[in-house]
């Protein structure tokens, strides 16, 4: 055992920074800003926050979260619920602590996956008093190489005053390797990012870092909190159908050809049978360039559908966890694993003219999505990376079940009670239903293709009658809406239920 | 006069394509998609249009038209009056066509500026059967000169099965070289756009054109429409002079030093004020890196704060119209005008690092932004370049009064009843009364720093009963809202002409 740990870690001096958890744990303070590796519940830390957890039942410590993304249970469930966390950043998806957020017991501050790392460079997100970092190993050259996601590491290794490191032993050496860590320089001193293609490397195998500032190192053996992947039902299926058929008709209008573009896709169940509908498509030598990679994904590579996935994060199943961590070989030339600030940068996602293919909470009749905000008022997870990849990408997709609450609510709305994207960055909106091509259109252009192709025929007149007295009202105005009926459906949806009058 | 022109056309073969504004304007047939020159007033085709309006008074003829942006009357008003516009895009900003949009008349296709090319590539905007573009000059090697602005010439030159170009004699030659073109490939086989300081030239004097598509050559002898600035009001001067502090507070924090960043500044009066404020200030050797240059860059070059401005557009007054151009000499190693795709481009604005000011039409307690439309109903001009600076900027500012209408209405409200910038976007807000800094909080942080620094006294109590009821109704959720009230104070401006209950 001790043979294998000093192999993974390069820097001898550093052998001796070895402690348990709750030793790591015991070195953050109350009020402290931590830096927390973990993309989507990949490749988080997860024995110090534990042992921070069982601190923080008997002693009064709140502290400030940074991550990647969203975290696995031990933070954004178990520490969450202790009362340690004051804020939250930039992401996070456990009911836990989204419970606590819409009690207004935690702070959070849901932001765009490529914005952090400039807000720690500004100083804006710090000072970081300590980063804690998963690992598969650190090497000679003093590397740091992170175990299934990147995220924000690189930038809070960089700015953090002290480091935790997590050795995560479950994981094979064989990840080293598989990680591209570039850092831009700051704004102004800054080349281009040399991304050109997909497969492109341009950094280092692991984030290089300062030993001095590595005060605890602990051994973990843990493998992420897997996905929880519903399964696609018929109306995915739909879904998939009518995405394939609007890619089918872009190869027609001779915008893509069938090796289409490379594709980023949300997380989630929907975006991931979205994508498992390729399986059997004739699409094929597709390329992913996305920030998280899902079953689906993985699903494609076996199939010989995709020939590369570029990453932040792989966010997969218990039982594609044993297939591919297990055989991690096998993937390791056909994946990248990127810091989020690379993977959701838009000079990258601009440059290779990406498809994004994104999840709605609901849409209304112009184009504009809610990303985030069930009912308006509730935060459901956050903004993620659909902003980075919806405004730059050369097809920004949108995709949602028609209805929701079993048909009592309709998915697409007069007016979306909150605003993530608005009707200047939506391309396309895929429901069950059929395709809106929004692109090139004024708004009352849009209105007849959402109503027509993607509104569930329960909700279709209702939505015609709002439209057509705002016109009335407004004298067939840039943008008809009855100001006083515009929030109306999500009125009565608080009230009675459904959206339906 | 001959020599002049035959000066100006270093391709012979093209001045025989010398014909009347009326025999270039015939060209254009029913139904056409035409790409015009022209960016807010700059640059624009004037006498084709003309004539073509007075064509549309006998004959039936509906046109698209895309721009760069906003027109001179010739276009947006004359023409448009005469019912030949069909559909318009990317921006506009000339009451007679605004008028049109918001009675149907004119469909309005408003989008983020920096998209335009990219539509155009893909054959989304198009096919463009005719581009009409003003020049200063033909060169030898086949490279058209633009004037005052470049927008989207370049791409629809590219683009355009014809072209009709208007050679301007009011321009002085001297303005060759100052433009400097470069035009992107497609998606995905692309190279990075090599700018790496706001003074880097990447690209061509002119627009390589194929002399083929020439059709007809018109020569006019016509300044811009000058632009019409309102002089500095007390409240624009303690707007800038907020801003001056809060660039002060900076530099304190270690994240700027008096040379700023590179500044962008939207158009209008507010931001011209805004930028004039720097003349007495301490900050110097500023360097501008924006789509338009108003009055206020100019006098700041003259008073030595500027050394150097990169634009698309130069849209000034009558009086420094004879100043600049009078003496474009002086001028032409202080300034660059680019394709709106570079000026306004993802890549190049986050890499250099922009400090972005724009003008809010009115913001919300949680900072989402509305830029477009009065009442949430009624198109003003569009987003313009806002939402290219805004997600991409080092620093994205938004400042506007804080009352309008005389103090009937406030433009803070509950919520903005039309979103262009959501709160992700929106990093620091001016009004006279103040600064709120939001960078870094929660949507319940935020709420006291606008109230309480940025909203009239009049109107504060009334937020803070919204704000504090919406808390209360929604158990404190992430974004408390009470959707029954939250569009309350438009329809009460609507109704009654005043937000005040």
């Amino acid at each position: 055992m001790e043979q294998v740990i000093e192999k993974r870690i390069g820097i001898s001096s550093l052998v001796n920074k070895i402690v348990s958890a709750e030793d790591a744990a015991a070195l953050i303070q109350d009020g402290d800003i931590v830096g927390m590796s973990g993309f989507t519940r990949a490749g988080d830390a997860k024995v110090v926050p534990l042992a921070l957890a069982q601190r923080a039942k008997n002693e009064k410590i709140k502290i400030d979260v940074y991550t990647g993304a969203s975290l696995g249970p031990e933070v954004d469930q178990i520490l969450a619920e202790t009362g340690a966390i004051r804020k939250r950043g930039p992401y996070q998806g456990d009911p836990a602590i989204r419970n606590l957020i819409n009690k207004g017991e935690v702070l959070y501050v849901d932001a765009h996956l490529s914005h952090n790392a400039e807000l720690v460079r500004q100083g804006i997100i710090g000072p970081i008093n300590f980063a804690i970092i998963e690992a598969t190993a650190i090497t000679q050259d003093g590397f740091l190489v992170p175990t299934t996601s990147v995220g924000n590491s690189p930038i809070f290794a960089q700015y953090a005053e002290n480091l935790i490191i997590e050795l995560n032993l479950a994981h094979s050496e064989s990840l080293v390797g598989v990680h591209d860590i570039y850092i831009p320089d700051a704004q102004g001193e800054r080349k281009p990012i040399p991304i050109l293609n997909p497969t492109d490397r341009i950094g280092d195998i692991g984030i290089k870092i300062n030993p001095d500032k590595v005060k605890a190192i602990v051994i973990s053996n843990e493998q992420d909190a897997p996905s929880l992947i519903v399964e696609p039902d018929n109306e995915t299926q739909d879904m998939a159908n009518h995405l394939l058929d609007f890619f089918r008709s872009e190869i027609k209008a001779g915008r893509l050809t069938n090796k289409l573009a490379p594709l980023q896709s949300g997380v989630g169940s929907v975006a991931n049978a979205v994508l498992e509908g390729f399986k059997t498509s004739e699409f094929e030598d597709l390329i992913i360039f996305s920030e998280v990679l899902q079953d689906a994904v993985f699903n494609l590579i076996d199939a010989g559908k995709v020939s590369f996935a570029s990453c932040t994060s792989i966010t997969i199943s218990e039982e594609l966890q044993k297939k591919v961590y297990g055989n991690i070989e096998k993937y390791a030339d056909k994946i990248i694993i990127r810091p989020q600030e690379i993977s959701n940068h838009p000079e990258v996602i601009r440059r290779l003219g990406l498809i994004a293919i994104n999840a709605a909470l609901e849409v209304d009749i112009y184009g504009n999505v809610n990303s985030t905000h069930v009912g308006g008022t509730r935060m459901m997870n956050g903004i993620g990376g659909s902003g980075d990849f919806t405004r730059n990408s050369r097809l920004s997709i949108f995709v949602t079940k028609s209805y929701a609450k079993g048909g009592k609510l309709s998915s697409i709305v007069p007016m979306v009670a909150h605003h993530d994207h608005t009707e200047h960055d939506v391309h396309v909106i895929v429901t069950e239903q059929g395709v809106a091509d929004l692109r090139g259109l004024a708004p009352k252009e849009r209105v007849p293709l959402i109503i027509e192709n993607c509104v569930h025929p329960d909700f279709k007149q209702q939505l015609w009658d709002y439209y057509n007295e705002a016109v009335e009202l407004t004298g067939n105005a840039h943008t008809p809406h009855n100001l006083e009926k515009a929030l109306s459906w999500h009125v009565n949806a608080a009230k009675a239920g459904t959206m339906k009058f």
